[in-house]
C-alpha cells in the first residue's frame, strides 16, 4: 500500500480543517466572544502540522481502491478527533469523549447531541457545529479533489470511497471538474436557502446555521426547540422543502442544469424517493390528525411532512415530538430511518437506490424458480446493473445489519428500554440524530455511558462512510503494510 | 406447469391429514370425551375427499422446481385451514380465524397461541395441537415422500421446497430413502425423550405432548404455565437438552450413525450453533443472576439455558418470564429469534448456516477491496459453496426483512407498544411463539385484530417454508398456468 500518499492526503485534510476553523474564529471576533482564541490556536496547529506533513508530495502517487478507502476512513477519524478539541478547550463540553461524539455527529451530519442546552453555547461553537455539517455533507475529500490538483489518475477511488450510494458516477470525464460542479450546486442551494430564510425574517446568524444544517442533512440546531423555535409555518415549510431537496441525488440537478429533462423523469431513485415521502406523509397525517391536531388537516400535514422530510433525509430537525405519536407513525419513521435519502445526496441511511436494487434482485430470485432458464439482469433506469454492484449492495445490507446488531448489544448494557437502544443506534448509524423514546426529538444522548458513546461514534462514522472504509481498518494486511512502509523509510534514513 | 400433479399431491396431503386426525379420535374415545366426534367427521371427509382427488395418478408426472414450490405452499395452506376445522367445530375456539391461527401456529411449529386457558381444552384438542407440531416439524411432504412411491425423478424438488436451510442434501442417492431415514431419526429421538420424561415421573399424556412439542420445536403446552408447571429441574433439563438436539442438522445424526465422526467435528454449522448457545447462556446467566435469582448461579444458569435453548431452537416453551429480564438479556433473546436453529433441523428462523454464509460473503466483499484481483469462493465445511446459493441466501435475508417490515407495519395499526409489535412478528415469522412485552411467555396473541392475525398466519407459513414458496403464489404466471390447465381439461371433457 502507498502509505506515504495516504499520509500526504491526511496532511492536506488537516490544512482544510484548520482553514475551516478560521470561520468560527471570525464569528468569535465579530461577537466579541473570547472563545475565538481556542479555535485560533487549534486552527494554527492544524495548519502548521498539516502543511508540514503534506509539504513534500510523495514521488509515487499510485493510488488504488484500498488507499482510497484507508485515506477516507483515517481522514474522518482525524476530522472528528481534531474538530472536538476547541469545544473541549473552551470547556463548553467538559468531557473529551462527549466532544468527540458531538464533533463526529457534526461531520457525519448525524446531528445527535449530548448537550442539554445548546442556547448556552458561544457563537463560535454554535457556528462550528453547524459548519461541520456543511463540510461533512458533501465530503472533505471531495472538496480536496475540487481544489487541489492531484495527479496519478486514480483519484476517483477517493470520491468513490467518500460519496454515498452503490455506484458513483462522474458527470464529466474529469474527477476534479465533477467535484467542482458538486460543490457549486451544493453552495448555490445553500445560499438560496439562506436567502429564503432571511426573507421570512429569520436573523442572519440563525439562517446561516439552519441552512448549513439542512444542506448537510445534519440537524444540529442553535435553539433547544430546534426549528420548532421559529413559530412560522413559512420558515418551517422552507426547511421542509430544502431537507427533501438535499436528499435528492445531485446528479439530478446537474441534469436539470444541462437541460436533460427526459433523463430526470426516467430517474427511478427520484421517483421512489418522492413516492415513499408522499405515502409516509399521507399515512402519518391521517394517523395523527384527530388525536394530536384536533382534526386540523393542514396542521397535521405540516407536522407530518416536516418529520418525514427530516427523518428520510436523515437531517433530524424537529418541530414536534414524534416520540409521542401513535405506534404506526413512530414505526413508519423508524423504517424511514433505515431507508434514508438518495445516493449522491448529502443524506445518510441505506439509500433509496440500494433499496430498489435489493427489492429487484430478490424479486428476480423468486421469479427464477418459475423461469429457471431465463438469465435476467437487474435493471435501474432501464440500464443493466453490473452484477458486482448488486452483490456489493447485498453485502452492504448484511454488514450494516451486523454493525447494528452488535452495536445495540453493547448499548443495551446501559439498561435503557429497548425502543431507546434500538432507535439510538439506528439514528446514529444512519446519521439522523434523534431517535425515539429517551433519545426522541426532545431528548439527547448525554445519559449513555462512555462505552456506548464510543460505539455510537464508530457507528456514525461507519454509517457516513457506508461501512466498507471503516471495516477495512480492521484488516491486519492494512496495518502490516502501513508499519512496513514506515520501517523501510526509517531504515533508509538511518 | 403440471397442475394436475400438484392437485394429485394435494389429495395425498389431505389423506395424510385425515389419517393423522385419527389419533385425537382415539384419545377422545380413550378419555371418554365426546369431542372425538368432530375429529372423526373431519377425518372422514378429508380421507374421502383426498382419496377421490388422488384416485387417478396423472399420466404426466413431470415435476420441476416451480411445481415443488407451489405444491408445498398450497399443502401448508390446506393443512392450516383443515386442521382448524375440528377445533372450531368443538367450539373450543369460537372464531374460525383464531382456529386457523392456532392450527397454522401448530403445523409451522410456531407455538403462538390465542388461547388464554389451555388447561380447559379437551384431550383430543390438546393432543391435536401438539401432534400438529410433530407433523409440521419434519414436514408433511417429506413424510409423503417417505411412504408413497412417487416416480418422475424430480421429487427432490418437493423436499428442497419444504426442508429448511440454504441447500438440502441427500444422505443417500434415493430421495425416498433419505426421507425415510430422516423420519426414523426423528421418531427415535422423540421416543427417547418420552422415555426420559416418563423416567422423571411425568404423566404419559403430558410426556407425549411435551415430546411432540419439543421434537417439532413447536412449543404448544398443555399447561398454562408451559413446562414451568413441572417443577422439576430434571424434567426441565431433559426438555432443554432435547430442544437443542432437535435444533441440530439431522445430517449430523446420520453421520454419527454411519460412524463418520471426523465429518461431524468439521461441521461448521454445528460448531457455530453450539458456540452461539454457550455465549448467550453465559451472558444471560451473569445478567440475571443477582437481580432475579439472588446470586444463585445454578438457578440462573438453569433458567438462562432453558430460555436460550427454547428461543434459538424456536421452540418457545417457557419456564420463566424473560419479558421481565434486563434489557441486555431480552435483546440477546430477540437477536436469537432471528438467527434460529440449524438447516435441516425442525427449527425455524434464518438458520445458522445462512448466518455463516452471509458473514463470510460480506467479509469477502471487504477483503476484495484490499485484494481486488483475488477470486475467492465462500467456503463452508472447507468446501466451495455454489455462488448461486450465496446469492440466494442474500435474497432470503432481504425477502425476510421485507416481509418483516411490511408485517410490522400492518400489526402496528393495532396500536400496541413497539416491543410488542416488533417481537410478535419476529416470533411468528421465525416460528418461535412467545415474543416480548404483551406477547411474552405469560401473554398470548388473542388481543390482536383479525387483520393482524391473518398477517401473522401468513408470516408463520411464509417463515416455515422460508418465504420463496409462499411468495411464488403471488406470481401471476403461476395462476395463469393453473387456470389454463383447468380450462383445457374442461374443454376436453365437454
Amino acid at each position: 500500500m502507498n502509505f506515504f500518499m495516504v499520509l500526504y492526503l491526511l496532511g492536506l485534510v488537516c490544512v482544510i480543517q484548520g482553514g475551516c476553523m478560521l470561520l468560527p474564529v471570525m464569528v468569535g471576533l465579530f461577537y466579541g466572544e473570547e472563545q475565538w482564541k481556542q479555535y485560533a490556536v487549534v486552527a494554527a496547529v492544524l495548519l502548521i502540522a498539516g502543511a508540514f506533513i503534506s509539504f513534500r508530495k510523495p514521488k509515487k502517487t499510485v493510488f488504488y481502491s484500498k488507499e482510497g478507502f484507508v485515506t477516507v476512513a483515517l481522514s474522518w477519524i482525524v476530522l472528528s478527533l481534531t474538530g472536538a478539541i476547541p469545544m473541549f478547550l473552551t470547556k463548553e463540553i467538559p468531557s473529551y469523549i462527549d466532544a468527540v461524539f458531538e464533533s463526529a455527529s457534526g461531520f457525519t451530519t448525524t446531528g445527535a447531541s449530548i448537550l442539554t442546552d445548546v442556547e448556552a453555547l458561544s457563537h463560535p461553537t454554535m457556528l462550528w457545529r453547524s459548519f461541520s455539517h456543511w463540510i461533512g455533507g458533501m465530503g472533505v475529500l471531495v472538496f480536496l479533489l475540487a481544489i487541489v490538483p492531484l495527479t496519478g489518475g486514480h483519484t476517483m477511488q477517493l470520491m468513490r470511497a467518500e460519496s454515498p450510494g452503490p455506484a458513483v458516477g462522474k458527470f464529466v470525464p474529469k474527477v476534479r471538474q465533477t467535484a467542482f460542479i458538486l460543490y457549486s450546486i451544493y453552495s448555490a442551494l445553500t445560499v438560496l436557502e439562506v436567502i429564503l430564510l432571511l426573507a421570512g425574517s429569520m436573523p442572519w446568524f440563525d439562517a446561516i446555521c439552519a441552512a448549513f444544517g439542512t444542506a448537510g442533512t445534519g440537524g444540529f440546531g442553535i435553539k433547544n426547540a430546534s426549528i420548532g423555535f421559529y413559530e412560522s409555518n413559512y420558515l418551517q415549510g422552507v426547511v421542509t422543502v430544502f431537507m427533501i431537496l438535499f436528499g435528492v441525488n445531485f446528479s439530478v440537478y446537474y441534469l436539470l442544469l444541462a437541460k436533460k429533462f427526459r433523463q430526470v423523469l426516467k430517474n427511478e431513485e427520484l421517483i421512489w424517493f418522492l413516492c415513499i415521502i408522499a405515502a409516509s406523509i399521507i399515512c402519518i397525517t391521517l394517523n395523527i390528525k384527530d388525536e394530536f391536531y384536533g382534526g386540523n388537516l393542514y396542521e397535521a400535514f405540516h407536522h407530518s411532512a416536516f418529520s418525514v422530510a427530516s427523518v428520510i433525509s436523515t437531517t433530524g430537525y424537529g418541530i414536534s415530538d414524534f416520540a409521542k405519536w401513535p405506534q404506526l407513525s413512530q414505526y413508519i419513521l423508524f423504517v424511514l430511518m433505515f431507508i434514508g435519502a438518495s445516493a449522491g445526496s448529502t443524506g445518510g441511511g441505506m439509500k433509496v437506490s440500494r433499496l430498489i436494487l435489493l427489492v429487484k434482485s430478490s424479486a428476480r430470485e423468486v421469479s427464477k424458480i418459475i423461469h429457471p432458464r431465463s438469465v435476467r439482469f437487474v435493471k435501474l433506469d432501464k440500464k443493466k446493473v453490473d452484477p458486482e454492484i448488486v452483490k456489493n449492495t447485498a453485502s452492504f445490507f448484511v454488514l450494516s445489519m451486523i454493525v447494528y446488531v452488535v452495536s445495540v448489544f453493547i448499548v443495551s448494557l446501559d439498561g435503557f428500554d429497548m425502543t431507546t437502544s434500538l432507535s439510538a443506534v439506528a439514528a446514529t448509524m444512519n446519521n439522523i440524530g434523534p431517535g425515539l423514546s429517551l433519545v426522541g426529538p426532545t431528548g439527547n444522548y448525554s445519559a449513555f455511558s462512555d462505552l456506548s458513546k464510543i460505539v455510537m461514534i464508530f457507528d456514525m462514522i461507519a454509517g457516513r462512510l457506508e461501512y466498507f472504509p471503516l471495516l477495512i481498518l480492521f484488516s491486519p494486511t492494512v496495518w502490516k503494510d502501513g508499519f512496513g512502509a514506515v520501517r523501510r523509510r526509517l531504515t533508509r534514513a538511518a
